[in-house]
């Protein structure tokens, strides 16, 4: 089988043009086929408190209402996805910016309301790998932005490590597939303050008890929770790690293996 | 060769989720190949004041400065164009939006500043029609917005009658391409208020004298333009006409004779 690597970059990146300038670099010299997924960070935030719509954050994640819906299709779909589209162009990667409506790729519910009302965010629940791979084996590298749709005319913002996860678990079947989570630190760290402190690989037992633990806790609780769930169904290699050492290696190696070391 | 319509839908159309609707069913309707170009009308201008930056028009034609490239970027690439695409995956469309950054599909050169300065506003110098006939022979359905981009990394805002204009002549080549430009009124008018006063054909010296007249003026001008470079390039069919008449035929056909009657 051929390789594919997925690519996720986080929001703190893309929001940098520094950081998303050395990133896509970094991608355009990754060779065979590969798929970039991208956040959008602050950027949609900012642009809403522009436009006089309130922000609202439950652990970590963003209440979506309708007009919350709209800033974030405008950020992520078309400021973020085509300039990143038109930079990866300049270095040679010929890139197709698309959401999950876009050849029907991905198809979401509406997240079902329990306690919380997390409004227009999508749950995905089917991945178009067929023509995900009529793209790249015709050598178009797609990059992906955080929005999908329920195939009933409704565009939903859905979690990018999660469209990542999905995305690299439907393609495991077809491709060797690795999936990369890059985000500002060089992998997960024993101790945030010191960047030297990288888990080097972590399985689900070791994930377990850095929870409890509170070494892993946010945002890096639901995506390990992907990673895991996409090294459980097949994908080769899931690593989450610093943007530019894709190429190098390093960060954190996610294990398949349910009992201890 | 095979039939392609391409269909050009105007901002009025495209602002009014009603006519928008009608549009697309309309469209959906179509047999054969088909594409999609669509503008973004006042939405982009409506949001760029929200965001408190000044559209500032010439001609009927905005100047993009950096912030309202960001606008209509987000506007047109994003918001206007995925719901389009979200909408008409409902109707058994399967459709991909796009930019020209995507695939390369359109490339601008940002326009000489010759008295006026209009900003980061491309003229096409190339249209990929390869990658564009691939996505049709595989039975995709491409909704273009109108934005191109410089091959440089910097995206452009790009008329999109004159996207319409261009894709169309590209794709002559290999298919008998009708060209609709789809606007709010019936075609073109001798007498604007009367709806009834459609100009049934349209030469180039008719096209000359409704000009001297000032029957055809303001915004009709540059679409008229393109219109008449499209037939003369080999394009088959090149109509203006109200959205719903896609199919029930009408409108404002442009003949291609250098001559008279």
């Amino acid at each position: 089988m051929n390789q594919l690597t997925i690519i996720k970059v986080g929001g703190k990146i893309v929001e940098n043009p520094e950081t998303l300038k050395t990133l896509l670099q970094d991608f355009a010299s990754i060779a065979g086929y590969k798929l970039l997924v991208h956040g959008g960070g602050r950027l949609a935030t900012q642009i809403a408190e522009q436009l006089g719509i309130e922000s609202r954050m439950v652990e970590g994640r963003r209440i979506t209402d309708e007009q919350t819906l709209k800033v974030v299709t405008m950020v992520y779909a078309g400021l973020v996805n085509k300039n990143i589209v038109a930079q990866l162009q300049t270095l040679g990667v010929d890139a197709v910016g698309l959401t999950g409506a876009d050849m029907d790729l991905i198809i979401s519910v509406k997240r079902p309301v329990k306690g919380i009302d997390y409004g227009f965010v999508g749950d995905v629940t089917n991945v178009n790998a067929p023509a995900l791979k009529k793209l790249l084996q015709q050598n178009f590298v797609p990059v992906l932005a955080p929005i999908t749709h329920d195939g009933m005319g409704l565009l939903l913002n859905t979690n990018a490590d999660t469209i990542a996860g999905e995305v690299a678990k439907a393609l495991a079947f077809d491709f060797n597939v690795r999936l990369v989570y890059c985000f500002e630190k060089r992998g997960v760290l024993r101790d945030e303050q010191d960047e030297e402190s990288v888990i080097l690989s972590m399985n689900r037992e070791e994930f377990e008890q850095y929870k409890e633990e509170g070494i892993v806790q946010g945002g890096m609780i639901p995506k390990l929770e992907n990673a895991f769930k996409a090294i459980s169904a097949g994908v080769k290699e899931v690593i989450i790690t610093r943007a530019p050492d894709i190429r190098t290696g390093g960060g954190t190696f996610i294990i398949d293996e349910k009992g201890g070391k």
